[in-house]
């Protein structure tokens, strides 16, 4: 009798990922990891799972819908992690006094959404988030910047621009015209400005948050305050008198400008962008969004900001920090678009290939000096026709084949195919090595 | 009124990597990436939940209760994975035509258990598998050896055992004693060798399996086989003449013991130990355990063998292969114990201190030239009083202190402290890099 068999298929939303993509995806990673730890964040993890309860948080209905919540064998009411920001705030609430502050992590890891799935997004996707906390100082903010900066530079991207702006100035402003109350709907309004444009923002602004004429033309001539760097902050000065939180803002903007000039950060890599605000209440002082120039459509790929308290749901005590997040899968999409991502599937850079199953011992054998030589060599497990094992390095983007039979091995020498030219040369196995690293240098 | 606060905790068998064991477990990953790498073996990944039919596929009851398996929004059925083997077969089933063979992949993530946590065991954990297939060639099996070999070189043990056998030997022998539809239970019992020695083993096989006394004799001399590598092998011929399948699976021991020595594996490294069974009736050539000699009773932390028939739920073409999974966290509790985990917290050598916050934009400056110049740095953040600061380096591991003031600036120079020694040094500007690299080579 025939087995049934199960068709093979991933949920609606989720996906595989091929060698090709992933090897991609690990060198981002890499990346990432590489630039975090070198200005001192530390790795973490926590579980995918926790308790719905601490992933719920104050979380809204929309949150819960978004939410992979399940009761447990156990009984228990548990969910799937939506973001890295919410554990990070449990772990910290839990483990402060072992890790002190300030304390800065990066945490790299997937997240789980039950939202819609639309092109290039995921109901899966791996987040890349660091963060400093346990400090108020300026100098965090600006380092926040610079690893942003120092990320997309170790990525290859040179032509990027990172948009920067401080909470505390429009706060300033909301405070001195008395409506610091309505900020969650006056930042959601705001949020809208590339779409509706300054005109539809005032409209929204008068006619459903309630706010007077004048008040709407000054929140709106904050936010479209124009110029050099130095041109808006003096405006922003005059904006501003009446509020020590505003003039604050000004203050850690221009440290901010000031230490990447003399740090040798490409000024024009930097904008002081009045316009942002990211919606969220949760932030409270610098904002940050970084845009890929040669694809602006994409939005921002890693944005973030400053937080009085990142965990007031678990403890007591405040914790104030700054931070942000890669997009490292809306990344990879725009290098797909950017034709950024190479074709290559293979790993390994040298296939020595199967002429004849008796030597495999000797192909076995020599993978094993050059890979101890430092070559990643991979060796084809089977005497098929030679053509097609060539064809397969090819293929997978071998850069060089290694060929040898009987009359190779009389003569104690190998046959070195350049893949990408097609030549063909014959060497000693003593040179071999040195031969295959000369056409790699090539 | 004062907020109710949410207590922050993980869930039972689930928990925390914090940095110094993070650190720890990414330089794990990151090795047995390198080395799988080196071979040809390239990453893939797959969905962390699937349909539970798929992930059942012909599961026991056992496996369907260790699954945390739910309802999603959708009213899909649906679980976590509880292995990569099982996502990697219906992976190899989809995409096939895509990926060509022979394939090589390697595939590193969590998987979940909902089992009952005890000691060391926990209900998530990563695992680092790797797999070769769409060959039966014997090279396959030989190279999967090489990789568990150099990978626990790299690791950094060299006290370690890596047992093999091959279960075309103990299928030979069932088949010439008519038992081979029994093996499920032989096997079964066999694995429990090491618990109830070869009296306890003979007196299952007879009184619970219900073999003959001679046929389970015949089975513990063939598993009792003792002597050099050459004599066991002997042994197991003169035990096989009856089965061609028996005979070939000595002639690819033979093989894959000839191939190390001319490989230059050495010899006392890698073992013929014909007791070995590995229970699951899936493995049907060469077999492998590793064991780390001096924690013998952890077991073996990096296992696997050759299979004909990987994905056999899902598609009709036979996909034979080899393949071994690392166990990462029995290996990260196996260094704790021998007492290989440093304590170092940080990612980076250099700490700047905030020793005047007037000059935190220097700080900042000089950080990102040692970072430029391959040093990862990191610049304390506040003027927090200088001991303090120094005892925050000290405790995370940092290796070297810099201080700077307004004397120091005024003179151009910086203080260098190592931190390990306790001395200091005052350096121009100009040599600090130097300086500091030599520092950290000493």
């Amino acid at each position: 009798m025939k087995k049934k068999l199960i068709k093979p298929r991933t949920l609606k939303g989720f996906r595989d990922y091929l060698p090709n993509r992933m090897i991609v995806r690990e060198r981002l990673i890499d990346t990432a990891r590489e630039v975090y730890r070198s200005f001192g964040f530390a790795p973490i993890d926590t579980p995918a799972m926790e308790y719905s309860e601490i992933l719920l948080g104050n979380g809204s209905d929309e949150t819960d819908k978004q939410m992979f919540r399940f009761e447990d064998n156990g009984k228990r009411d548990v969910s799937l992690r939506f973001d890295l920001t919410i554990p990070f705030a449990r772990f910290a609430a839990e483990h402060l006094n072992e890790v002190g502050t300030p304390f800065k992590r990066y945490h790299v890891g997937p997240v789980w959404r039950a939202e819609k799935p639309q092109a290039g997004r995921y109901r899966e996707f791996v987040q890349c988030d660091f963060d400093t906390i346990g400090t108020v100082s300026n100098a965090a903010d600006i380092e926040t910047l610079f690893v942003i900066h120092d990320l997309f530079v170790e990525l290859g991207f040179s032509n990027f621009t990172i948009r920067v702006n401080n909470r505390k100035v429009l706060n300033g402003l909301l405070d001195s015209l008395n409506l610091r109350d309505r900020s969650t709907e006056i930042l959601r309004s705001l949020d809208k400005l590339t779409k509706i444009q300054a005109a539809g923002v005032k409209k929204e602004l008068t006619e459903s948050v309630g706010l007077s004429d004048n008040q709407a033309e000054k929140i709106l001539s904050l936010i479209s305050a124009e110029g050099t760097t130095d041109e808006i902050l003096t405006q922003l000065d005059g904006l501003l008198t009446e509020s020590d939180e505003g003039a604050q803002g000004v203050t850690d903007l221009r440290e901010l400008f000031a230490t990447c000039e003399v740090s040798g950060i490409p000024t024009e890599r930097v904008e002081l962008d009045v316009s942002i605000a990211r919606g969220l209440n949760y932030y409270t002082g610098t904002i940050y969004e970084t845009f890929l120039n040669d694809l602006p459509g994409i939005g921002s790929v890693c944005s973030g900001g400053r937080y009085d308290n990142l965990a007031s749901l678990f403890t007591s005590q405040a914790l104030p920090g700054v931070g942000a997040s890669l997009g490292l899968d809306r990344l990879l999409a725009a290098m797909d678009e950017l034709e950024l991502l190479p074709s290559q599937s293979t790993t390994a850079v040298v296939l020595v290939t199967c002429f004849d199953r008796n030597h495999q011992a000797d192909y076995l054998r020599i993978a094993r000096q050059l890979r101890a030589a430092g070559l990643p060599t991979e060796v084809f497990p089977d005497a098929k026709n030679l053509g097609k094992q060539l064809g397969y390095a090819s293929n997978k983007g071998f850069r060089v084949a290694l060929i040898a039979g009987d009359n190779e091995f009389e003569s104690g020498s190998w046959q070195i195919k350049d893949l990408a030219k097609g030549e063909q040369q014959t060497v000693s196995e003593y040179e071999l090595i040195c031969q295959v690293r000369e056409l790699l240098e090539e």
